[in-house]
């Protein structure tokens, strides 16, 4: 039977993607090698960082001045990467704190000095983005998470202002038109649209390097790996590969408008569902919604074992909610077909039968 | 053509073990879904990261009170974890500097304190492994670098004492019997005898968790890493997947016992050839010769052109040496079969005719 993944990460990713990285694993570029068996400094394997890296700048229009960097550590390392290349001894660091994994970041980067949080959604569950907050001139820098998976809620527009601007944007990177210019660090974990887990996308403009004024730890440090070319240590091979593989699905698709048109698309034929259906009820304040991951509950929980077997029998997988909201989250990620989405909808429609 | 693969890291890996790898990333235990792309919390996952602990402890007789860990960074993070873990505000810490790697680890260590360097083979561009020397009794511990891949180098006894005992084994964790309890932290790059790039493993006593007495980022914390079981972020799920089978096909094989005299055999056909060989010379020192990384150079610079033609020939791949001491260098880890080094042993006794 045919699955349908919505699973909010590790995630789909595409069949043509996932078929030459299987290849790959037995023999790479017709090497007579495996991928994961030869050298980081091999010419083949510095190929596909390289590729990985202009792929980046390509489909994101990274202007001059900033390096990208494939790491390892997740978002969760990046908690702590930002404060200690932006956060000066004594300086301040502000945060808008819209769910769990800003919350996280707001715990690490209190290690490193004050933290304040200049806006919070915690008051109702995390189910909007807060808006029209100020950003105090005497911040070192202020964070974002752009896409909340947990919640189901999206930055759809992001503050201006002076101070450097740091942004988790693990679950929605090349998912939108995106202006890198203004933003000094863009990190994301690869595993929603980008690729498997195990490696970390950061974009840094080469201006911050020594901004914390802080004695860092190499590996910790943005400009020891881009001044290495992400190749300080041995890099996560397979991790990047794919990641790599997976920019030029995005590419030969059309690029980064062309996914919006069609992650637009998919979004809106699942809220309109939710929207329309008297069984469902979406999460989300409706203006925050975000493209990416879609969270409802049922308006009856008594149908929860019929709409459960409906969507077990359709070839659904990975649509729990997560613990702390409970009901349904299909994530709706780059590589996840409408087709997929249809048979969603078609087993909400059967709820009501 | 057969390739012999001598890469010194990223390595060889089982041809079995590459083959269920390859298959697992376009259907995983038959869920009609890739290893990489389902939740790391799925109940599938898990398994692998239980089966991946529990064989580390099995191979490696792991005593009672010890955490085995799969996380991110290479050793190059562990390079800064161990000081942020184990040195005290004031404290010392002691480092037997082996080469290269060891001088990386050094360098992190003082980024945290005091760190004094209480043996080393540099005099002898690390050709041998210093022994005799005394440990202070005043270190928070000591650091050793157990296999010097650059160099060729290993230990083969680590002295005792009563400071905490922190090694690198990237190269030769797996190759031979080792007493884990004689040591506090044991850390190693998963690209040599464990798997493909992109996890570290660490296996840390659970009695040192607090020792520094430090505020430690969570993502760089022994302890946080430990009560999450290796599942405090999303861990890297293809290398830890490709750990564990690569550690099953050990067991098959009879364990560390089984290997290990594989291994000194595999060792001792290379190095007899370089003995008797008149057109080479080994660059260790014969006490301290590596069973993983097999360091020798020409007698006679002239044979360079006819050697390298008959090591291409015979599909020998990735035995350059390092650029630091030239050369040559055949990494022999656990895959690498013995049959394979009869091919390279052939071709340099091809060059005498």
């Amino acid at each position: 039977m045919k699955k349908h993944n919505f699973s909010a990460g590790p995630s789909i990713l595409p069949q043509e993607v996932l078929k030459q990285a299987s290849e790959a694993v037995i023999d790479f570029n017709g090497l007579g090698l495996s991928l994961v068996e030869i050298s980081h400094r091999s010419k083949d394997f510095i190929a596909v960082m390289d590729n990985a890296q202009a792929l980046v700048k390509e489909l994101l229009e990274v202007p001059e001045g900033y390096s990208v960097l494939f790491l390892q550590g997740g978002a969760s390392t990046e908690f702590l990467m930002a404060p200690y290349n932006l956060l000066t001894e004594g300086g301040k660091a502000a945060y808008v704190d819209t769910g769990a994994w800003s919350s996280k970041a707001i715990k690490e980067a209190k290690n490193f000095g004050e933290t304040i949080v200049v806006a919070s959604s915690k008051d109702k569950g995390y189910s909007y983005i807060p808006k029209g907050y100020d950003i105090p001139n005497d911040v070192d820098y202020i964070h974002f998470t752009s896409n909340n998976t947990i919640f189901g809620t999206q930055l759809k527009e992001f503050p201006g202002g002076n101070a450097l601007k740091v942004v988790d944007m693990s679950s929605d990177i090349f998912s939108r038109k995106i202006d890198v210019s203004q933003f000094d660090v863009i990190y994301a974990g690869a595993q929603k649209n980008m690729g498997p887990s195990g490696t970390t996308l950061v974009i840094v403009k080469d201006a911050i390097f020594g901004t914390s004024g802080r004695t860092i730890p190499s590996m910790l440090d943005y400009a020891v790996h881009a001044k290495a070319g992400s190749m300080f240590n041995t890099p996560p091979v397979f991790p990047v590969y794919v990641s790599m593989l997976t920019l030029e699905w995005l590419k030969e698709k059309g690029g980064i408008d062309a996914i919006e048109k069609i992650n637009n698309e998919k979004a809106a034929l699942l809220y309109n569902e939710i929207d329309s259906n008297p069984s469902f009820v979406g999460f989300a304040a409706k203006e925050d919604r975000s493209n990416m991951n879609v969270t409802f509950t049922l308006a009856d929980e008594s149908k929860k074992e019929k709409f459960d077997a409906l969507a077990a029998e359709a070839g659904i997988s990975g649509i729990n909610g997560h613990r702390s909201v409970g009901g349904y989250r299909a994530s709706i990620y780059n590589a996840m077909p409408i087709e997929s989405i249809q048979v969603l909808v078609n087993a909400m429609q059967e709820v009501n039968k």
